[in-house]
């Protein structure tokens, strides 16, 4: 007989042991979650960074944690204003405990094959782009469902797939757990405080580190004012902490995620999965197309490619003669910056092979507006940005890239050579 | 114009920055090189350990880093012995350094995909089975022949591939050199150390820990008696580093390589190899065959079985559903519990899906038998077991596991809870 | 006014932050405790290892830190246990819960200056020299006796200090929480679980580490057979780290602890505290006596020794010219080698300056018997040592050192070499 | 026989194994570098960190071995600068590398107890104050000088400790050498890469990483325009890593070297010196007034305050009941900030026991003015902050403490909460 309240624990290297019930591996053990497996957390940044390996399953068990230390740590410290603003009683709160793990273990379940690499391939609908979370809401609402609904733990809470969805979302029908849905999508979300450590684990960069334990002890549900329901927030004894987590993100950014090398090759895959895929896009997230969506996967791509499909951009992903970088505009750059670039452009002409721009890019660093409340006068909650004049020199990352082919890449830069002195290879 | 005397450095999480020279470059830029990023160093590893994604790529610079610190320890500490037992002077050392990193580089070279996990299937000469030693000196001495022989930097040295080949393998051939071999190959090696290590970082677990750095310092060429050639040991202050390294070989065997899930995928892979490979076998190590066993990496075996190839064992690699371990032995098997498996395996007759011994397995502990050396009375040399009561104490692990398929699991164990009362799932 | 719920988080660079509550914060607020600050862990260990600097005060909170992980874990886990054979429910789980944070943080409360390092110079009572749990003892039951009882926390539980005293020394007093009693001194208890990981840390050596994590994934409560009370011990998947955990201590032993330089400084250490001390033994533990004894803490030593006392051991202390080690026995010795030994101390005659034995060192590893128990078959308990041969290979260190004055090194080593071909420095 | 090519190896918790020749140490056993071992890092930060408990000595030593990895590296990339612009050949590398290592070595030799703790009690000599660095100077070129010139490796150098004095104080004595001495004392100087590493290792803090790897990889000499002598500063590809650098410097600051209580015991510290030195200084760095000096350390001032001495500061430091911040300006104050400040002191009167300020605080950060270099353009060279808006917006710590007698911390809080509603504790 199945032992319902059997604990699994599996080894992360990051976190140490993770746990999990239960109905959360009987979750995870669904072919749709278990193709997280086959999906990359970084895309072809092994090709920069070789240990850079590790997948979406990885990442989401570890987003599953730390969301539920974040939760456990807001429970503890909050515990006043989640009763009184957010009317919680005890059993509420282990209830939208058990929700909002599943919300962070899911989150991520719609990925397309390499991640954020093959994102603007997805189609559209009524002129607005799908999204990887439009999968994965659609993903808990279909394939999910009776994992999710029927396990027999279920009794005790009677959660809906669409309750999980709806938290993912962060749609009005999620009601009081929306509160948490900082935890899953925000500034000081457990998505972002997770991939900043594993990225840096696997990739063996010393950039992604900031003071998690110090995060854990000082974060806050803060009462905001004008009625407005309770926000995510630090209070002040580690407004140092959440900059630290600001800076992380900043340092990972340059150092791994727009890494001109990394970014070539996301040019390159999106070129040959748009030969792979039927009409050059991902199926939509919908009934039979999303099954056929589910079956792409980085085990289906590498195996096509190496097969020899793919066109041009495959056999640069096989060769790795990707583009070389020759000419980027500054980290901030300014107006006359980018008046010299579009020159650089014209003049390069038809050599350009591709244009990329940090501004755009999924990782780009956001406004960081965390609250900082003091714990002795509640009252005086002002935005870290208030208090971090690091935070508020951190300029947007506007930076764009322009990139040839590399045989075309001495000829390119005598070009810009004719019009700038600053020539970099 | 090429710059030859460029340097590279390549991230790795375990040791820092490797640094390569232009050569080096050229020779892992070399696609027989490369493919070694498409093939994982502990094949289905992440299934039990999901961090376990890593490569024989960033292995095999691993052993190449770790083996240039050795050699220059070596260098530091027994110049005497070098030199007067080895002939060396300053030139043939450091000709010898870009041999043995050459060496190092290249041992792996030759795996098949998924690395051990599919050994099995290698081809027979001479009722002989190949060994994937075997491919790597072969790749070795044709596909990379040129870019070893025809760099630049060669004109230092006049290396031959067929130099580089002769040490990997440890035939007559490689001469003076062969005293490094055993940084290729024994009990103190690079490429143990490194995957130790490695192997240790992207699974997460807390053993493959051991003192390199104290290794470094008390690693020594010892001097045999009776006029044979110089030895690799340590120094006496460094038995207890020795020791450790041992150990941590003994706890990543029982942890990790001989864990019984991962065996269990192991042996689903092998059965779905027979399927997708042409008569079953991996093609020979020798001309256009070779070749075309160069073509066989993980991206070509994932994405065969993706598209739903690979049999029966191929379903159970994509589904997880992998034999159970319904029967084993003790680590340290006496005669009698010999006898009883014998029982259990006739009792369980058609039931048993598969039979495995560690004693065969890929990663068995060895004799250790590292010679120790006292540095203040250099005649004074004894092997690490006179010193070490535990090293004396780590009997052979003679394990064997049985199996079932998952459905036949409770059947099985029935049948043996009436041969016996120690029954475990 | 006092907020008497207020939790208190201290950074440990092992566990991370240590938290308190308000309760045990006024216990580790008084003197008799901060004086732990003021009390080296390892001695004169930094004059080998220079990181070497840390106190009993960061220690003691890092056992009370474990053994709250034990006890939790251990609750998780062996809850049917708890229940049935020791008649728990969830209040007294909570009392004894604070019970045990309270022993292991107050267990190493009477050590003497330098720790270990002065034991010898405990007074006697009746021919039994007292040990530094003497001191615990005595001080928990005065000193620190209101601290204990007179919180208005304790009005949920009722403690007595000497509930505390009981549980420290193990006497029958402590009735039902006496199964708690490993946790504090045992084969796995959370003294030595700390001290391996925080005299590594800071020695920076690569030996004391092993899996805390799965012993606190497979930790415990062992029913006993013939209506014996429950033991500790690890689920059969856990037996590696049990194991683990005794080589860690079995190489920190021969590498810090039984260091032939740290011993040296030991003997130093005593002489001179002879001279310091009152007829040159540290008052009884008992009345104003224990009061006189607390204010013997390294301050005052180190200022006495600075000040030119401490007589001729006080100078080697300062000038760092300690006696040498002449001649060592193998670390497990035979009869043969103990002859040895009695030969070579007959013919340094009156040379020997000190002779040290590892087997009466405070830190011997003791017998390895920790039970191992099948969680399929709960009947199924065995000793550790019935699983590992290298347990069983474990040999206890016997070891015994010869020391002479610097002075004498040169003519000792010639009178040993008249004897014995193995001399060494 | 003394065999003068010995090496040593001592553990460092920090950097592994630092290795010393027998020259080194002959110097590090001298009594006045040995003193350094009775000298705290960070003097009574255990109070905060029970971690921080490291030496000066230790530091010392790490010092040197991160100025070594340093010099190395630059030799590697900038040979062709070493050897054009300053005249350096093979021979003269090898004896400044040994120079640079001794003065890396003893640029802290000088510290008084507790280290920055007391140095506001150094004697004056015309009006301005002696720092510690005087102290170093005179240290090396008396105690310590016959250990320098006449040890018989100096045989291949002629180095005199003059020459160490002349490059620790930056004197253009130092001749061509000085351009070394950025190495020592600059915004990427070995001091501060080891003391940012050793601090946060031993507090325990998650502060002060940066990629040491990365500097050792981008470090150069950097060419001057208009006949200057070479700068040292980074590659462009190590922007990022010195970038790092500053902001680990910038979180160590306020999280521990400026941390309130630090702070508090900071001034206690100096309150009891002042009781305990001869006329509440200490003595001048000459002749026999350098001898007494010297016999001032830790453990003396410890045993005084142990004993009772040192007055009511002393009587704070032995109770830890120090004084309590009650009022602080903002990190980046401003005038208006300093008009209240000024508000608060004016009303607090007498109740004042101290203000301290971080703009004079001994680790404030400077001008981050680190010059870039283009690899391939080297005359485009920028200082760090026209690339980094990060070091552009960190704005210098202005901050000021006030603080009051414990007893008197209630009254004082409630006569600021009649001015501000900023009372915070």
């Amino acid at each position: 007989m199945r032992d319902t309240h059997r604990t699994y624990e599996i080894r992360c290297p990051v976190h140490g042991f993770i746990k999990l019930n239960d109905w959360e591996w009987g979750v995870i053990s669904q072919p749709a979650f278990q193709r997280l497996r086959r999906i990359r957390q970084l895309a072809w940044t092994d090709y920069v960074y070789p240990g850079a390996m590790h997948t979406r399953f990885e990442h989401s068990l570890g987003v599953m944690h730390v969301a539920t230390l974040l939760y456990d740590a807001i429970c503890d410290k909050s515990a006043e204003i989640l009763k009184s603003d957010l009317a919680y009683n005890k059993d509420g709160l282990g209830r939208d405990r058990q929700l909002v793990r599943f919300a962070a273990l899911l989150h991520d379940v719609g990925h397309s094959p390499f991640s954020h690499g093959s994102e603007d391939l997805f189609p559209s609908h009524d002129g607005k782009s799908y999204k990887h979370e439009d999968y994965s809401v659609a993903i808990i609402r279909s394939e999910l469902r009776s994992a999710i609904e029927e396990h027999s733990l279920n009794a005790n809470y009677g959660l809906h797939a669409e309750d999980i969805a709806a938290l993912v979302e962060g749609s009005a029908k999620a009601r009081q757990p929306i509160f948490w849905r900082d935890l899953i999508a925000g500034q000081m979300d457990a998505d972002r405080m997770d991939y900043l450590l594993r990225d840096s684990y696997h990739t063996g960069v010393e950039y992604g580190g900031y003071d998690l334990k110090r995060i854990l002890t000082t974060i806050r549900a803060i009462r905001s004012r004008g009625g407005h329901p309770p926000q995510l927030g630090v209070s002040r004894g580690g407004w140092h902490a959440a900059e630290g987590l600001v800076l992380a993100r900043y340092f990972m950014f340059t150092q791994v995620y727009f890494h001109k090398t990394r970014v070539a090759y996301d040019v390159h895959l999106r070129g040959a999965l748009k030969k792979l895929l039927p009409h050059g896009r991902f199926p939509l997230p919908t009934g039979e197309s999303l099954k056929s969506y589910l079956r792409w996967d980085d085990w289906r791509v590498l195996g096509l490619l190496g097969s020899g499909k793919g066109g041009a951009d495959g056999t640069c992903l096989r060769s790795r003669n990707h583009y070389r970088r020759v000419y980027e505009t500054p980290e901030v750059s300014t107006k006359k910056d980018f008046e010299m670039f579009e020159k650089v452009k014209r003049r390069l002409g038809k050599l350009v092979a591709a244009e990329e721009s940090a501004a755009k890019s999924w990782y780009k660093t956001g406004p960081p507006d965390i609250p900082v409340v003091d714990d002795h006068n509640p009252k005086d909650v002002r935005p870290l940005s208030k208090y971090s004049s690091v935070v508020r020199g951190l300029k947007a990352n506007n930076q764009v890239f322009l990139y040839v082919a590399p045989e075309n890449f001495d000829s390119a830069e005598s070009r810009i050579g004719e019009i700038t002195k600053h020539v970099r290879k």
